[in-house]
């Protein structure tokens, strides 16, 4: 595009500024190098073969993904050394078992001895299980105190016939709640304060040599270095997004994804715009600010990204096709039909997850 | 599924009932022909080349669309009538003329004069076209009560040269706030008599034989007849979801899509359970409850079908892959990992709209 002094696109098209991405990696990167710890980055934010290579430029050979699709996904892109990192589920046996016949190392991760046991009966091949451990974010994982729970957890794992424990994995999300880094910085500490006695209590119980990994683009992203962790695994931090600005992770300059959308119909006497830009290209993830919900923030499109979000201007209703956008009246008459903006988008991953699926266009520009 | 008595999925499963489906579809159609409206359903809620053949079974030759990729799609399926209900975006000239070269009428949309001129002139084939009115849903339109706009708007449709004004489209999302039968009837009532006005006055002004088409699931669900109508465009009724039932469209037993989701991981006492099941899966559209804010209801999976809703459970937090239930601790400890649990959906078109694309199975059952 570097030549279009004025990029235009038919329709929600997801733009992606490759320098700024690659430099978001570069930085993780190193950080993780510096600190001597394995980057297992999370894949599910981009789901794209081509933007995985960006990371295998900077040295990264594990990854992580969400579900047993993205596996085959990046299994069949090459990728050697894969974690699911979503609880094991005894049902999908016969998924995990070819998935394991394929690539070198598969990761799975439990928090429910019954399902271990019955994935275990049913597995052929060996696979490295990682023991979820809840920090203080309860969705799955054991409650990182309930050393009743995680030893016997340990112990299943153990007398297993197939799994090979690795460690102890968690995803420090109630990050997300944080609305700076001071903040961040602090849940950083309890968290990681939180597993390192975890790994302790399995050590005294005779478990040794687990590793520790670790979770969320906040923590990743301010934390000083990761001492005391074996393995990091953001995922979003690759593009950011609103979300990632107001919780403190980022600047919002850091931010590599946008979604043009064309400008359909224009209403300045309400002071409201419509674009082609709804629930099934942003996804109704919806950030609070000071000034209301918003879904996301409008920029101009410029031949090499866009620019800084436009003051007072923001996207504050979706409905599944349409956008409405709220703003200055003299600005909304300005704008032409057919001309895109770039919303960039509260929650990146999941309007990625959205565009990278349709026949929207995938594009990089920078 | 009907000899298997314990259905199962490995993955979220987008579950449709067939036969519910087709009854939800003869009733709609039934009742556009007792009106002697024409029936042009919106085929944004499924996007499925094979459940457009059970319109077709019903006599239905128009669709509506929301997007130049599905009308393409639905083309390609044999469609030969298509309405695209997003106002017309002049940079999509050629998709628009390559698409009409290959159907007998492609209708579009428009609530700016500008950009239909525009449009106008990169056109090379006959379009139908239809100016969008605003009934009380500020969103795209021309206001109803706005006689020199839509009055412009028809003389530039006159005056153009590729585009054939065919009439007036509405949707009155408005009936989306309603929470009974009785307030969505009073939507319609209105709404019906806005577009009588608009129609009249547009007829003082010299554009005679002008149709009216109208859409909005809640309204064509609930009201006894389509008098003064011309064409009726609903689409989320062939599913219908919890947000429909909220407003008072459909009972709960007319719902006809769930997506059934493995449980991964239980936590009775927290009163929790974490299914695979997340914003990928179902959206991050969310219903407003007496109990507060959820994502979905849950069922049990049944050969036929699944169960009513249980009571006191619901799905009240997601993110990207993972659901987190709230229920009963001893409801919860009698669950399976692995086994599957059916998720009544909020908005069954963005749920519809994210796994038909993944390669989750679509699945018909009953």
């Amino acid at each position: 595009m570097s030549n279009n002094r004025h990029p235009n696109y038919p329709h929600p098209t997801l733009l992606i500024r490759r320098v700024r991405a690659q430099v978001n990696i570069a930085r993780m990167a190193a950080k993780a190098r510096a600190s001597g710890v394995r980057f297992r980055p999370h894949f599910k934010t981009h789901q794209s073969v081509e933007v995985g290579e960006w990371f295998r430029a900077e040295g990264v050979e594990a990854i992580t993904v969400s579900n047993l699709q993205m596996a085959r996904q990046f299994a069949d892109a090459g990728w050697r050394d894969i974690t699911i990192a979503l609880p094991l589920n005894p049902a999908a046996a016969a998924e995990y078992n070819a998935l394991a016949a394929r690539i070198d190392r598969l990761g799975l991760i439990v928090d429910e001895v019954d399902a271990l046991r019955e994935l275990d009966r049913q597995l052929s091949r060996a696979v490295d299980l990682w023991i979820e451990i809840d920090c203080g974010y309860p969705r799955s994982g054991v409650a990182w105190d309930d050393t009743p729970g995680f030893t016997a957890m340990a112990e299943a794992a153990r007398s297993s016939q197939h799994f090979q424990l690795r460690g102890l994995l968690s995803h420090a999300g109630q990050s997300y709640a944080c609305r700076s880094r001071e903040e961040i910085l602090a849940v950083y500490a309890d968290a990681q304060g939180r597993l390192t006695r975890t790994h302790s209590a399995l050590e005294q119980a005779g478990h040794r040599g687990l590793e520790i990994s670790f979770g969320d683009t906040p923590c990743c992203s301010v934390a000083a270095d990761f001492a005391g962790l074996n393995e990091i695994r953001p995922g979003n931090f690759v593009y950011y997004d609103l979300m990632q600005a107001a919780i403190g992770s980022c600047e919002i300059d850091d931010i590599a994804a946008a979604v043009a959308c064309p400008v359909l119909s224009r209403h300045p006497e309400r002071g409201e715009l419509i674009l082609q830009g709804g629930a099934v290209h942003l996804s109704k993830e919806v950030l609070k600010t000071a000034e209301g919900p918003i879904y996301g923030r409008i920029c101009e499109l410029r031949p090499d990204g866009w620019s800084a979000p436009l003051p007072g201007v923001s996207l504050t209703r979706l409905s599944q096709e349409h956008g409405v956008v709220q703003g200055p009246a003299d600005w909304i008459a300005q704008q032409l039909p057919g001309r895109c903006l770039a919303v960039l988008p509260v929650h990146a991953c999941l309007a990625a997850n959205l565009l990278r699926k349709s026949d929207n266009t995938f594009l990089l520009i920078d």
